[in-house]
């Protein structure tokens, strides 16, 4: 275990950050103790010691990925109710449209999508911390459903335009992008059910097979 | 190399179907030509004489896995053009909602997150297969962006409710979903610009709550 030398972070910090580093590399499957503890340049005991098991240290790397996602959040609780979905929709952008909140993100995307220990981890923290809370901003009685229907189109847009990359969506102008988006989030959360004009219409119609 | 009994599916048959279940357990990363061979009971070089290199294994058992999204692209031409939001999300539900042609999908989905080979992959076949075809149909100048932000609010919902599983999303009858979704992929389609018609209203509107 090397020295610390003053000024430098105590250990918790420095295992965090190189968990957060090991983590976003590999991934929740390949990640390893071993391997934290030799980034943060401590005996793998003392890992264990401050964070407990491998997934107690990966909760703790991704609340700490998460927290843009709670400022906004928090920002979110703070407009008019009818700006939410564009808060929401502005701080997507904003978050994924820059490498160094989007790749700790990224890598907990990663880790979901492969295992299903982080998926449960990432659902508890994205339940507990932001879908929860936002909808509770909202008095309609499907709150919940609205706040992850609004989710699952920024989810998408960020997965297409980040991730997949299929243009012109990566390369169109994020502010073109908030001006269609955020209206339909917004409609989500508080638009009359089915409640966009001329919808009811279209999908009550019989003409079809 | 095991001898073909007859009836028996033809090497091309068996190394494509051990492909996907290969690449299907352990992402495109890891697959290897070695297990896929094994799997189809033939040697590497096979592997390699009918589907070239690791990539290209990879992009013929992605573009097997993708053949229902293509049946439900030709349905979505065949349709009047205010039911194409209805028959992409319909789509979305049957066949994430179903284990044996989710899986093949999630597992293309983990490894083009995973690999920035296998997102080049998936985004050509995405782009050539489903975006450019479904833009056809549409007459407007920006026609892809509007079929990619339809999309992503179907990729986003299928992530959420049976990747990373939030509820109440993820046990929500399918019907009442389309109902909610179906009118906001339309609009994504074929609606004015940001023509969520008393969209704007909402947005600016302070009757509600």
């Amino acid at each position: 275990m090397a020295a610390r030398v003053a000024g430098e972070p105590a250990a918790p910090e420095r295992i965090l950050s190189s968990a957060r580093t090991e983590f976003a590399a590999r991934g929740y499957d390949k990640a390893s103790i071993r391997a934290i503890a030799r980034g943060a340049e401590v005996d793998p005991a003392l890992v264990h010691h401050y964070f407990g098991t491998k997934e107690q240290v990966f909760e703790k790397a991704v609340e700490t990925a998460f927290s843009p996602a709670v400022a906004a959040r928090d920002q979110a609780l703070a407009v008019d109710l009818d700006q939410v979905g564009e808060t929401m929709t502005r701080f997507i952008f904003r978050v994924w449209g820059n490498a160094v909140t989007r790749e700790p993100l990224l890598a907990i995307v990663r880790s979901a999508v492969n295992n299903e220990t982080a998926a449960a981890i990432f659902r508890r923290l994205v339940t507990r911390q932001l879908l929860s809370v936002l909808a509770g901003r909202l008095t309609a009685p499907d709150a919940e459903l609205r706040v992850e229907l609004a989710v699952a189109q920024l989810v998408g847009t960020a997965m297409l335009r980040y991730v997949i990359k299929v243009e012109p969506l990566a390369s169109t102008d994020a502010e073109v992008l908030i001006a269609r988006l955020a209206p339909v989030v917004q409609h989500h959360l508080t638009g009359a059910d089915l409640g966009i004009a001329g919808a009811g219409r279209e999908l009550t119609g019989t003409d079809r097979d």
